[in-house]
């Protein structure tokens, strides 16, 4: 986390005034074979927030950012998480809230999330922690629901949480932290839209019952391999024959990273949420560097604009700073 | 696992015979949402099998019970499963096997599994141990196909690894040991028929994606709840929404033992393997005797003849004595 430290220019507050600057970190949701069930909090990237408590009711939001998204608290993805829990506080609350993205929107690396997420575990640690993690995962879906259509929590839990999160049901909320070995995760995000809508869309809406077993035989085992630290059983688990198969056709290069990457010893991976970004587990520092060069050449070759990134898993999540 | 030695009249073998006596026991598979992977090791009820090496090559059967199963080796599970051994073996040894069988054919709780795993088990002990774990799954796997038409594994793996095993994978075979806190096991086994093939039968080939992700939510959360201890997990996690709904009509009673059992305190619990018997996991014993009273009531009013069990989680699997 030093490293974040350094690159970010820490906020400070006029005195009397209560702010808190968080860094909420990019996730993966699914992890292979745990479809919208299975989280993963990066190191890197990751947006900075600050968020002040005002003395004007309300909510103000300025994006520092290239993205162009709205700042109308109620089409902003942590405009609406914010409204979320400022239901559940008395009228006169105001809140000033500055975004610096850096998880680019649509990357599959959770952008929405983390602002979904970032703003209300900032607000929460403003309120000298009055609401619980919980509370916290249900406020953030509102602006998933806002950004996809959908409440879902896969992406945001493991930032709340840190780690590995499994999201055993949604309605009632049960959140599982899994405990996970230590592993470094190579990223690439190649620069096309994949709009979260059109993934789910083309998911058929039944499968069949022999690929259901095959995918929590491998569920189970993905998580039997982090609870064990058992990197071969993990590695094994690491395999999608439900959705995968469908989305990648989506992202031009997929098969080549993969195989490429598995081959270069990578313990395995996938697509990162509904895509476009491609993620590969790896034990060893020196195979994660080998396969952001796999993931490079591929892309060079493409044309397509890319970004990668290598970093490990992010046991803390948020980070308040 | 004293009681059972105590009721075992243990044989005994004339000097420079080599025979050896194996308690193979019950088996629960499925374990509500987890069907066709996971299983589990009981200590009652359990079959005893006593297998000596002959001089006169082949196999010879005696069954020391009232089931009248085939005892042409080829048409015995045990004879079967051991025939698959004896392909690895030259061509001139020779058993000689004596199954006293108490788990009931056909009663959901391994039998066949017992006689498969038991036979297979107990030959590598006297062949002083050259086959690992996973052949001896592999081997035992024949017998289940006699019985059933279909190699499967969930009722060998806990009996051959112990307490509750994973089947990530049937081909390649790849079985995981999954470390469970200590539970009593509530088991009635109402005296009706239910064929494996017609349980499978009855399942529907497709199911709703969304169930199925309901499904590996609840099979992650189970094998989190197991790896952690955590009982509250383990009882949120024990729900099935695919199998249970078809297969609990073809078991009268099932419902109500469902439901007052687990407002008498059950974690939870369901159909064991294809059924007929139903099994309830519990934290205490006292838990585990009031559910079985509610299974003896249910059944009393039914009319039907049952038995019922109380019961541990067996981590030894099958046992040398």
């Amino acid at each position: 986390m030093q490293k974040q430290e350094q690159k970010e220019n820490v906020s400070s507050f006029p005195l009397g005034v209560r702010g808190v600057t968080v860094l909420a970190p990019a996730t993966i949701a699914n992890l292979v074979c745990g479809f919208d069930v299975l989280g993963m909090a990066l190191h890197d990237p990751y947006d900075a927030m600050q968020l002040t408590l005002s003395e004007k009711p309300g909510i103000r939001i300025i994006h520092n950012d290239t993205y162009n998204l709205p700042t109308t608290p109620e089409q902003n993805v942590a405009g609406v998480s914010l409204l979320e829990l400022m239901k559940e506080l008395p009228d006169n609350y105001g809140f000033d809230l500055i975004i610096d993205k850096h998880i680019k929107p649509g990357s599959g690396l959770g952008s929405s999330a983390a602002s979904a997420a970032g703003v209300v575990v900032a607000a929460n640690h403003l309120l000298n922690n009055i609401f619980s993690k919980e509370d916290l995962v249900r406020f953030a879906m509102a602006g998933e629901k806002l950004a996809s259509g959908v409440k879902h929590a896969d992406n945001i839990s493991p930032g709340i949480y840190g780690g590995v999160t499994l999201i055993r049901s949604i309605f009632p909320l049960d959140v599982v932290s899994v405990n996970a070995p230590p592993m470094y995760v190579a990223v690439v995000h190649p620069q096309i839209e994949v709009k979260t809508s059109d993934a789910r869309e083309i998911l058929r809406k039944e499968v069949l019952l022999k690929d259901a077993i095959k995918q929590w035989g491998n569920i189970a085992g993905l998580v039997a391999g982090f609870m064990k630290g058992d990197y071969g059983l993990i590695s094994r688990s690491l395999e999608d024959v439900i959705i995968e198969p469908v989305r990648s056709m989506l992202i031009p290069g997929f098969d080549e990273v993969k195989t490429k990457s598995v081959y270069a010893g990578a313990l395995g991976g996938g697509i990162s949420g509904s895509g476009p970004s491609i993620f590969m587990l790896c034990e060893k520092e020196n195979t994660a560097l080998k396969v952001e060069k796999i993931m490079k050449d591929v892309y060079d070759n493409t044309g397509l604009k890319y970004h990668t990134y290598v970093t490990t898993i992010n046991n803390e999540g948020i980070k308040l700073i």
